[in-house]
């Protein structure tokens, strides 16, 4: 068994994290972290049953918790994880941090964006971004990952391959894209309340969102040049799920660009390409790992229309965060990371 | 046209006031109060269109308000109404509390209640409780009037004409009630957040909502002798909707108790006695001011079953006080009040 | 009072325009119309309380319909549509089609589309398209109606005036849009089942939705050339409204597409473009007969960004056709159709 | 590896136990059936990915399937598990029945109940009531489970140790229960269409639902005397979950119960009792094999309320044939069945 703490424990990601771990074979809870619940027991805070219902969240002490855990999920908000991340990396703590610090190359970019002073510069260049079928080669050997945004999970994961492959135009890109309302954390808010939310649906942050930075660095990484996307994200009135609809233009037929990126993500056991004419759902992917991902082309109007569905709190955060850790520890990529849905 | 405001107006029963009185062809809207929103136009705070988007919300200065106003209809906090009511009665506006501050007789009850202190004893006399079917004559000759508790109308309106009539006994009176989530008000906390009510279902104040008392001095008032109620309130994952399934003992054959329902609601606009054996839906009274009451029997069993249903919003709480107001100003009972339900 | 019939009444159409002219002050239901539920009244099918309550629906036979009857809402499919308008049109009366029938200017296009020869030819000449705050001039003139798709309603309000001043580009339109499963109609299949749409999104008939046809003749006509449309529907787990976010290029600066916009639409009682950043809802128009209509610029990607939004049973179907109807009868547009929302 | 066979697996019982089986270490699914799918993979028909997404359904052959498992579960109606079980026992599978077949031990009060002849009488006497906690004994020496009811196994698991004891009354027992609508299974039926739930409630078949005998026969058997009970259910408008809400005398103090129940199911890995005041909800329970129960009581009204809570595809249904099957063959009661929740 392998100990691991969860700091920030007590907002969704982090109690995704305890559900899924509870089946995990190998990663062994062995802290929880929450200002909020301290000396409150998951139990009586949440009402969670089960093999860590009498667990008990204590302070964020990072010493404490170090002696204690080999690795470490930091589900702190951006800002806090720079600072956090150093103290346990230094006690030779492999971390997850689900927060967006760790996710930039560009410094700068980081800091115009989330409008923090990044401070943690010294370990940047240890820190990897762990979308995992895509950078799993330099995670393997990093002690620290940024773990991806849930929207950028979705959309990266299919446009990657064929940006690289020169498949779709670098231009044009459009995603528009829709979640449920868990993305938004734990929040006692108006805005996120049962009543304004339940049979309503919205963009927000139109042109604005911090994602898009994010996933443009990523996908002129592997353009080869500057890369933009527009992206429209969308509130649904559900708790979980992401579905992007991500309009491209193709530079090949649609069959070949469907074998190719079959082909790229063949054997993987977290990315499925369905069959032409198929279409996702959210319900297929609920409560899994999975990223699903569909083609299809409006040839008479010459547009490639790619739609991909995640669950945003496992494979968009919590499943996909165990799986960076997975990595980091030398298991298999699957342990303990479900693939088959809750269907209703 | 005769000017009505409303005090408290960016709370749900308010937003809801301004709907219905949108369509309302007699009273015209003349003040909107609110302190969160004041300054604000009812558009750019709430997206209203219609007559009355361009509203604006004032803060709450009754003198004023009395100005320009004939009634007032007061959605603030039981405690603010009774320091209210009375400098409006003053200026002879009539008034309608949707509080709870003036639906009791029995101040003491009242005090235990809400553990407030009653200050406005000169004004209860003056106040009628506002269950039109029931207390109609009375509200005709008031000035003020208590609205009544959204659960206690949907369970007094099918119990007070049985007790009082003595088909059903005063004993073992059990009221188990849902309601969606409006009925919490617009607040802003984790409890009430889409995530946690979402996909979920509860039991709340199980044995101590303020409720009870209320509706139990209802009914001792027209047993004749003190009943009680076991009230258990739940809390739906829809908007808006009161479903109460009571449970009491016939004293009659279920064809009399039906029969002689029926006759005591002829007529009534807002008040359906279903046919025997036909099951009431809350989307049967989305959006209207209707009270629909269907009776059961599990004969074996010797229980009497019965089931009502309301919108919360409206018979249960603005409609209902529309209701009111339209016959304190003698209009006809109906007038500009929903009884076509937006059925999905 | 002006008696109107309702074809094909027990679908979501027909019972939402039974709800809406219940409040109507010179239109009168006369008769409606089920082959399923003939014989029944609407209490006793569907549980509506008020003025129709106890109407009863009977066969469809235009003949007797005819006789008590000076307006008709067809609520029936593509197809038979175009076999009883004429009965009723050489009866004299005025038909609103809600069908797609009447909607297309060129036969060959309808035939294609809806896979139905087209048979009503001599009747085409006098059908005009029912999107209101354009083609009202027509609609005064005309017998027969050929009321919107929800969809087109939506996007062709911001589209048309646009394309017309050649405030946008003709390329590159792309409408994702989302609805409402009422949208799909009352329907028995796993595919609408509860359980399958609820905590449920998806992505359907991508690039080969019926309304795309009918969008482009329509935009076509107004750009003096053809325009092509990419349109993408989803399928969201609520029961009414339908949001569309539309990517175009502005080929003039935001403030001058917004000032247009707005003067182009000032006075409509049923159109708003809401102010420069802020975000329409769909709560906003739930239950009115309202369009809300936003603009956003990603500057930075050159990208604008229209968003709109509608009740797709209200201004997208009953609402709309009751607005068509209106101008047939040369009523004010507005007569007895609400635009403010049930805010929750 | 145990091979089990899945006979019904399309409905949703079926898929539940799919993903439930994902992650069983001894069952390994040999087959599944299902004559509307045969031929297809789970993932063509459902969308399923994971370790049993290439599993085909085929047509539900006994004999064929006998050969590759040693365990069957029947998702099958009511009627055809009587027909089918004894082909599988003959053959010596073990076989849990997730109909209500083989749940009675009075055979006429089966009959009445389902209007079903009983045929497989020599199979009776082999049948246990599934109800792991209270008939484990029974089950560990049995072939063949008549798997509890959901509604039952939240009703059950409270009051039998209380009525065994004594410690409630026999008479004025009252269930007012709320189910999830996947407790309806897979239908395609207008009452379960997206927007005849979403946003309503109802109660059904009052006094008339078939899950009350089987719970009066377990009752009666422990009691010692006929016991009966008052039994309204209601469709809530979400997925999963059943919340009981049940109406008790108490004949001791409420803290003396709350220990004797704590006592009774110490050590139990799926049914917890609630500290006194806590509240159980259906999202602590979600995706888990849980029974979570709290006791009240109305002092005033001398009124015992007990609130248990379960996921009814799991505990009520798939997780409790599973921990059926694990006691059938001598497996650690909880192998394989999630106790933690999906919270959001």
């Amino acid at each position: 068994m392998i100990p691991v703490a969860i700091v920030g424990a007590s907002g969704y990601t982090g109690l995704e994290l305890i559900r899924l771990l509870s089946s995990h074979p190998i990663f062994q809870i062995s802290a929880i972290t929450s200002r909020e619940f301290a000396g409150k027991s998951l139990s009586s805070a949440f009402g969670f049953s089960g093999k860590y219902g009498d667990i008990v969240f204590e302070m964020p002490e990072p010493e404490s918790i170090a002696e204690r855990a080999k690795g470490v999920f930091l589900c702190v908000p951006a800002g806090s994880a720079q600072e956090m991340a150093p103290l346990f990396l230094k006690r030779r703590l492999k971390v997850v941090d689900l927060s967006a610090d760790f996710r930039f190359r560009d410094i700068s970019l980081y800091e115009r964006t989330y409008k923090i002073p990044f401070k943690a510069r010294e370990y940047l260049d240890r820190a990897v971004y762990g979308l995992c079928e895509i950078y799993r080669q330099a995670i393997r050997d990093a002690e620290l990952v940024g773990n991806p945004g849930c929207y950028p999970t979705s959309i990266l994961l299919p446009l990657i391959p064929l940006l690289k492959e020169g498949l779709i135009h670098k231009e044009g890109i459009i995603a528009d894209s829709k979640s449920g309302t868990s993305g938004a954390g734990r929040k006692a808010e108006n805005y996120y309340s049962f009543c304004e939310v339940n049979e309503d649906f919205k963009a927000y942050k139109v042109a604005s969102h911090r994602h898009t930075p994010e996933m443009e660095e990523k996908l002129s990484d592997f353009a080869g040049e500057k890369v933009q996307i527009v992206f429209t994200p969308h509130l649904l009135p559900i708790n979980r799920g992401i579905l992007s609809t991500i309009y491209v233009k193709f530079r090949a037929p649609l069959e070949r660009i469907y074998e190719y990126l079959q082909e790229y993500y063949k054997g993987e056991p977290f990315v499925e390409i369905m069959p032409l004419g198929a279409y996702p759902r959210l319900s297929e992917v609920r409560g899994t790992n999975m990223c699903k991902i569909a083609l299809f082309e409006d040839r008479e109007r010459n547009q490639g229309i790619i739609i991909s569905v995640i669950d945003n709190l496992v494979k968009g955060a919590s499943g996909q965060a165990i799986q960076n850790m997975n990595i980091l520890f030398a298991l298999p990529e699957d342990t303990g990371l479900p693939r088959s849905p809750l269907f209703v």
